[in-house]
C-alpha cells in the first residue's frame, strides 16, 4: 500500500494503530491480555455473541462520571463567581429511561423537546420540578402536558408561546415558571465564533425585542418569569462565544432588572468534544470557569447581582461514553487519485451505516476506528468504513489506519458515538435498529432491545406477519 | 413586508400563490371550489381530521400511472432498438407492502438492497423472480436468504461476494443469475458529469478488473453472467452521463462477449425530478430515448448486439406521488441582512421537519410549500418552512411564498416529497413518525399507520407501559 496524500493533514499514520486514546474513547475501554478491546470488563467478541451487530455500546461508569464532572465543573465555577449553577442534561443527545435516571443521579436536571422526551424522562421517574422542556414549536398538547405533570421551566421561544402557556397555567390554576429564549447574534462552532444584530434562524426572539416579551410574561399572573435562555451553536471548543454571547444578555438582564427580579441566566450548551485526536476542545472545567468568570466580570461592570446560571450540556456528558460495534463485511482496495499517481483506499464495509450513525452524511463529522476483536501487528492500512446502505454517501469513518490484515469476520469499534447517533437513527433501506447495551463492572444489560424484521414491518397494515 | 433580496435567484414572488405546478405536484391535486388543496378527491382538511398531521399522502393514481409511463418509455426505446428492456424499481425510494404491489401490477420488477426490503417485497407476494439484489455488504443471511427464496437476480458487488453467492446457490443447489457492479468511472449529478479513470466510492469493482471477475463468475456452475450493472448518480437530470458510461460499459461488453454470452445491460437509475418550478430535468420519455439510442449506437459501432436493458427508476416514479400535510404551529418575522437593509424572512414552523424530510439536512434539497386548508387573496410573503426539532438546521423549505395571513391552524402542504422523505424518516426528539395514507379516487387508507408515543418507548427494557 501506498502511503496516501488524500489522508487529512491530521491523519500521520499511527505508531500504533491499536492505541485507545482517552480522550474519545470511554473510560473504561481497554485492550485485555488477548488484545481484544473490552468496555466495561466485556469484550467485543463477548458483547458481539450475546447481542449481535451493530451495537450501540455505552459505558455506565463512563456516563455517570462525566455527568458529575460537567455538573461540578459548574457547580464549582459558579460557588467561585458567589452564585449556583443549575445544569440541565440535553436529553436530545441521547435519552433512554435509564439513562435520564443515571443523569438525575448525578445532580443533573433534564432538558426535554418534546412530549416524546418528555414522556422518556417521566417514565424514569425524574422529579418534574427538574425538568425543562425547550422546543420552538410546542404543541398544545405538549404545552398542557408540561404543565400539568409540574415541569419546573418552559422556554419560551415566541410571542404566540406566551399566550399560550400564560392561558394554559391559568386554566390549571397553576404558576408556571418560564424562560425566554432570546437570539444574542452571536454564532459559535468549534474554533470561531461570528457575531452579527440579526439570526436568521427558527429560535427564540429579538434582543431588541426581549423587554417588551418579558414585559408580557410578567403581566401574567400564571407566568413566573425566570430568566433569559440563549444557545450559540453545537460542537464548541472555545469559551469566547459564549462570553460574547453572556456579555451581551447581560446588558439586557440589567435593563430587564428595573422591571422585576430576574433571578437566572441560562446559557445553553454547545460544548464540544474531541471525536479524533486532531480535535482539541476547552476542556468543560477550564470552559466552565472561563465562562462564570466573563458573567462575574460583566455583572460588577454593570453593577448587578451575579444570577444564578443554567447550562445545557448534551453531547459533552454522554458522547464519549457510548462507542458502536460492528463487524466487518466486504474489503475492497479502490485505487484513487488521478494523473497516474495511484493510490490505495482500503474500503472496510460494516453492518450498519447512516442508519445508524447519520452524523457524518447530516455534517460531515469525523470519527476513527478501531480493530475490536484482535489486535495485530500487520501493518497499517489506510481505510475508509462505509456502510451497507444504497448510497454512496453511507460513510462511517471517512479515513484512520487499521491493521492491514484486517478482515471479514473482525470486529471494529467506532468511538464517540454517545451523542446524536441513536437519536438520529433511522430505518433507512430497511435496517432495523442497533440494540443499546449499558456495561459497567463485567455487566451487559440491554437498555433498547434490537429492532426487528418484525418491527419494521408491523405498522404496514397490509402486513399479516404480527396476526 | 420588504421584497427580499435574499430570495434565491428563480424565486420571484409568483403571481398565483395558490398555483399547484403540475410538475411538482401529484396528478389528481387540484383546488376545490372552496379553495382547498384535494388530492385523490379528498382535501387537506379531511385528511388531517381524519388521520391528523404531520402526514405523508400518496397519491395512488399518480404513483401507479407514474410506473406505467416510465416502463413504458423504456419499452418503447428498447422495442425502437430492436432490444426489449426490464425495469425495477428501486425500492429504496419508498416501499411498502401495497406500494410494491402497485409497482409490480404496472409491470415493474423491483431493485431490494437489504433483507428488510426483499421481506417487504416477499410480503407484497411479488414473484421473486422479478426480484433484483443490491448491496456493497450483503450479509450471509441476506444472500441465502434471496438465493433459497428464488431473487431473479444478485448484483454482485466484489471479489468476496462472487465466492459468498457462488457457495450459497451451490449448497442449496440452485443456480443464480448474477449481475456484476462496475465503476464506469462517470459521476453524475443534475446538470454534469464527471468522469474519471478511477472512483473513490464503495461500490462496484474497477471498469478495468471487471473481465477478470467476471471470468470468476463463469468459473461457477451454480452462477449465470447475466451482464453488467452500473449506477452513475442521483437526481440527474440530462442523458449525457448515461450515454458516456454506456459508452465504456459497452467496450467491456464487447471485450466479454468473447468468452460467454452476455445477455443483458443494466445501466442503473438516478434519473431526476423537479423538486420546485426551477428544476429542469429531462423528460423520462426523452431521456429513456436518449440513452437506448446511444446504447444503440454504440452496438453498432462496436459490431455487437444491443443487449437487453435494465433500468431501476425509483425517485421518478414516486417522488411526485406523495406530499406532506403539516399543520402551522408558531410563526415568526425574523429580521435578517445587515447593514441596515434589514429584511422580514417569516419563520413558519410545522409539526414535523428532520423527521419527516432529512433531505434538506442531508443534501440542502429544495421544496416548495402551498397553503392546503384554504385559499387566500392576500399579498404573498416569503417564508422559511421550519420543522419543530431542537436544531437550526431543521429546515423544511428553504425560501417560498405564502399568502401573508397563513396563521396558526392552517394547514400546508409540501409536495413532492415521496421519495427518500419515510424511508430515511427518524424519531429524532422522541418524534414518531407520520402516518402514510393512500389516496384514490375520494378514498383515503392506512398504508403505515402513525407511530405512537408506546410504540416510541416500546423497545426501551425500562418502559412498563407496555406490560
Amino acid at each position: 500500500m501506498t502511503s496516501s496524500p488524500l489522508a487529512p493533514g491530521w491523519l500521520a499514520e499511527p505508531a500504533d494503530a491499536d492505541a485507545l486514546p482517552p480522550l474519545i474513547w470511554p473510560a473504561t475501554a481497554q485492550r485485555t491480555a488477548a488484545g481484544e478491546i473490552e468496555i466495561g470488563g466485556i469484550t467485543a467478541s463477548a458483547l458481539a455473541e450475546r447481542f449481535g451487530t451493530p451495537l450501540y455500546v455505552i459505558d455506565e461508569t463512563d456516563a455517570r462520571s462525566r455527568a458529575v464532572e460537567v455538573r461540578t465543573a459548574f457547580d464549582t465555577a459558579a460557588a467561585e463567581a458567589g452564585t449556583r449553577a443549575k445544569v440541565y442534561y440535553a436529553g436530545k443527545a441521547f435519552l433512554t429511561i435509564e439513562i435520564a435516571r443515571w443523569m438525575s443521579e448525578a445532580g443533573l436536571s433534564i432538558d426535554v423537546c418534546s412530549g416524546g422526551e418528555l414522556a422518556v424522562a417521566l417514565a424514569a421517574g425524574v422529579d418534574p420540578a427538574h425538568l425543562g422542556l425547550h422546543g420552538n414549536n410546542k404543541s398544545l398538547d405538549e404545552i398542557e402536558r408540561a404543565v400539568s405533570s409540574g415541569v419546573g421551566v418552559i422556554v419560551l421561544d415566541s410571542a404566540i408561546e406566551i399566550e399560550r402557556v400564560a392561558a394554559t397555567a391559568a386554566r390549571l390554576g397553576r404558576v408556571q415558571e418560564v424562560r425566554l429564549r432570546v437570539n444574542s447574534g452571536v454564532h459559535a462552532h468549534t474554533h470561531d465564533f461570528l457575531a452579527t444584530a440579526h439570526e436568521d434562524q427558527k429560535f427564540g426572539v429579538r434582543l431588541d425585542q426581549a423587554a417588551e416579551y418579558v414585559a408580557a410574561i410578567r403581566s401574567h399572573a400564571s407566568l413566573r418569569f425566570l430568566g433569559l435562555h440563549c444557545h450559540i451553536g453545537s460542537q464548541i471548543f472555545g469559551s469566547e462565544g459564549f462570553a460574547e454571547s453572556a456579555a451581551r444578555l447581560l446588558e439586557l438582564q440589567a435593563e430587564l432588572l428595573a422591571g422585576g427580579e430576574v433571578p437566572e441566566l441560562n446559557l445553553g450548551g454547545g460544548f464540544g468534544i474531541a471525536y479524533t485526536t486532531a480535535d482539541d476542545p476547552t476542556p468543560i472545567t477550564e470552559l466552565a470557569s472561563l465562562i462564570v468568570g466573563t458573567v462575574a466580570r460583566e455583572c460588577a461592570r454593570l453593577g448587578i447581582p451575579v444570577p444564578a446560571l443554567a447550562f445545557e450540556p448534551g453531547r459533552t456528558v454522554i458522547g464519549r461514553s457510548g462507542a458502536t460495534l460492528y463487524e466487518v463485511g466486504t474489503i475492497k482496495d479502490v485505487l484513487v487519485g488521478a494523473d497516474g499517481t495511484d493510490h490505495v483506499r482500503r474500503y472496510v464495509s460494516v453492518d450498519g451505516g447512516m442508519s445508524d450513525n447519520a452524523r457524518p452524511a447530516l455534517y460531515g463529522a469525523d470519527y476513527s476506528v478501531r480493530l475490536a476483536s484482535r489486535n495485530s501487528d500487520a501493518d497499517a492500512a489506510l481505510v475508509r468504513v462505509v456502510g451497507k446502505h444504497c448510497e454512496s454517501g453511507d460513510i462511517v469513518v471517512q479515513s484512520d489506519y487499521l491493521p492491514g490484515d484486517v478482515a471479514p469476520g473482525d470486529l471494529v469499534m467506532v468511538p464517540a458515538t454517545g451523542a446524536y447517533c441513536w437519536s438520529l437513527s433511522s430505518n433507512y433501506n430497511y435496517l432495523g435498529r442497533p440494540a443499546v447495551v449499558a456495561v459497567v463492572d463485567g455487566e451487559a444489560r440491554v437498555l433498547i432491545r434490537r429492532e426487528t424484521e418484525h418491527d419494521l414491518l408491523a405498522r404496514d397494515t397490509a402486513y399479516l406477519g404480527g396476526r
